[in-house]
């Protein structure tokens, strides 16, 4: 039984619109029997930070084979160049503006072709719906097998930036951001493992988080370890520090989003345990 | 030709971040012929009875076989155990929250095993995000037809309780609940045909429902019977008297939401009518 | 290997209640191996524009063969037909309610069939969700290849509206509305290609289009084009101008939405190379 070819979607398209299910259609007209998942269509729009931190958090649990088409544009119709950005296991259609960095980050090799070839391309091409009429159609024909060098030149000089990361700051803290905030109202901090390795054991050390004016000294195993109003620190999912409280926003407990900054103190002896890896 | 294994998915997740992406890589790398079908994932966060209700409306129309992936989760990272739950047509993956209870009330004959059995986790298992690394691997491992019993001992005393019931009231009255709001504003109270079965005729008797301090005294089969800006009652397709308004949102005409009493009262033949199923 | 059959989904049910996983439910209990694509659930609450104009963007791009299912329904539970409607390449399962205008609109020849066959409906038929019991299993059976004239008899008085058009104005003027906002904040106007050719070049000729008390005189290819703040108009993917910024909500900017009026004003020399088309 050959398997069926699995394409997925990330986009700040919404749902509310025509555009997701134009997409959908103009994959299956060209692999009827592709197997098509959403990661996510609510990247806040025009969002390269957010669309990056979702499909590096999805994409590795997808089977090998998979087309990955992730579309946040806001160079749609200018001369920004479509990509396929191929790894051993993975393939990913996405416009050059730096969407597929955190993916770059994760994957040792990574062969990139810039998209010329526009015989693959829906014609007339639009000037505001490349998704519908280049990068849908360039992940479908990938899909079928065509191979990655048949879409155009290979290029090294693709766009990627650095996620924000956690600085050294006064008095040995360590100076991160929020990256983002989840639908429950979590902060996700850039302070990873590596960066405080002793607030992701079970039994940390003593530490000060500030966020604003506000100094959390809680780390918590399990959302609903905290008093209820608490707010707490946690070894979050994505690999980061998150600021949580039990069955609440923290976000809203605190009045900081996106962007805002944390200072992480830890007590002299366990800073010098995360010395070493910082 | 083997049919597909579905299964369908029910969370508090939303739609703006990795999680439901994540969640649909992590089966499709065990089962990639799976066919993954959403209920919902706009439960509200952390709202047991939302998910209950959602699933039990939903979930006996699929095919038998299907396996139903049911998370709202506070408990997640704490002692609150995994479940597989199995009726005859159905299978259910969920944590011990009582998330599944008006299944276990649709559902003579179900049995519940607890998951204990760990090598069919994704390790390390993180503190926060069970449905990617316990509840979605344990649902794949059932569509590929993993017994139910391989992942740990059958338990009785697993989480349950009821929905809220219409409660008589003086004079003869019955009092309810609102038990949600849906997307038209109609507000979906608990009083079911076996409560006021008089109320689910064509023809109803006479009638006051009152909310907060507004009598509705008209019954309507379809909402476009009404009046514009009337507010009647309606038999709801989830088998609840439901009240409504013809192209508005009842709820914010009443200023009422979830959780809001409801007092019925019908005239006395109609009363004797009903009393017998009461 | 024969091709699974293809079902879309259009509603305005939206995606936090049941509904639509109940409609998944019906479809697959009756055609386990469907391919189940949302083309959206967020069509505004009863709007039947929204949703001809969504269904009518889509649809074209889905491989022949495809049943459609499209269901903005506020007549559900009158005497209000339910129709399947066949073109030589897609079939249409709605409310005789005008919702597929737009398609009837696009395709030359359709047969449009009334149902009556109740055989086919989920039994009971309940008051307030006929997509579950009705235009979801018409729409399954359609799909394993019950023929169109087994639902019910041929009929021509089915219901249609028109497009609200742009309308000649004082001064050589062109006057048309904004049909819709998408997610972006763009505004949709109905004026097309036929409507004003010159504005979908490359080059425009001077002109001015009114909003309100806004004048917007430049006219882009590409949303990076302009200078941020600015409001401007493109050629837009559906076939209409839109009223557009970059990286920014214009209906916003403007505090203009859905139904404003727009006046669209061209220069003498662009006048006379349109006129042949008004």
């Amino acid at each position: 039984l050959a398997q069926r070819p699995v394409i997925t979607l990330t986009t700040d398209f919404g749902l509310q619109d025509h555009f997701v299910g134009t997409l959908r259609g103009v994959i299956l007209g060209l692999v009827p029997d592709a197997q098509l998942v959403d990661i996510s269509h609510s990247i806040q729009a025009f969002d390269l930070l957010d669309g990056t931190l979702t499909i590096a958090q999805a994409y590795k649990y997808f089977p090998a084979g998979t087309v990955h088409l992730v579309v946040v544009d806001p160079g749609v119709g200018t001369a920004r160049r479509p990509l396929v950005a191929s790894s051993e296991r993975h393939r990913f259609v996405a416009p050059d503006n730096g969407v597929l960095s955190s993916v770059f980050a994760q994957e040792e090799r990574m062969r990139v072709h810039q998209v010329t070839s526009d015989h693959y391309f829906l014609q007339p091409v639009s000037r505001t719906f490349h998704a519908r009429d280049i990068f849908a159609p360039v992940a479908a024909y990938l899909a079928r097998g065509v191979d990655s060098a048949q879409f155009g030149p290979e290029i090294t000089d693709f766009v990627r930036f650095n996620l924000p990361r956690p600085k050294p700051a006064e008095g040995g803290a360590l100076r991160g951001i929020v990256l983002k905030v989840d639908r429950f109202g979590n902060l996700i901090t850039n302070i990873s493992a590596q960066d405080a390795p002793a607030l992701f054991e079970a039994v940390a050390p003593k530490f000060t988080l500030r966020v604003g004016t506000r100094d959390i000294t809680q780390l918590r195993n399990a959302y609903a370890e905290a008093a209820i109003g608490e707010v707490f620190v946690i070894a979050g999912s994505m690999g980061f520090l998150e600021i949580a409280a039990n069955k609440a926003p923290a976000a809203q407990l605190l009045s900081a989003g996106k962007g805002a900054e944390v200072t992480l103190t830890l007590e002299e002896s366990a800073r010098a345990l995360s010395s070493a890896s910082v």
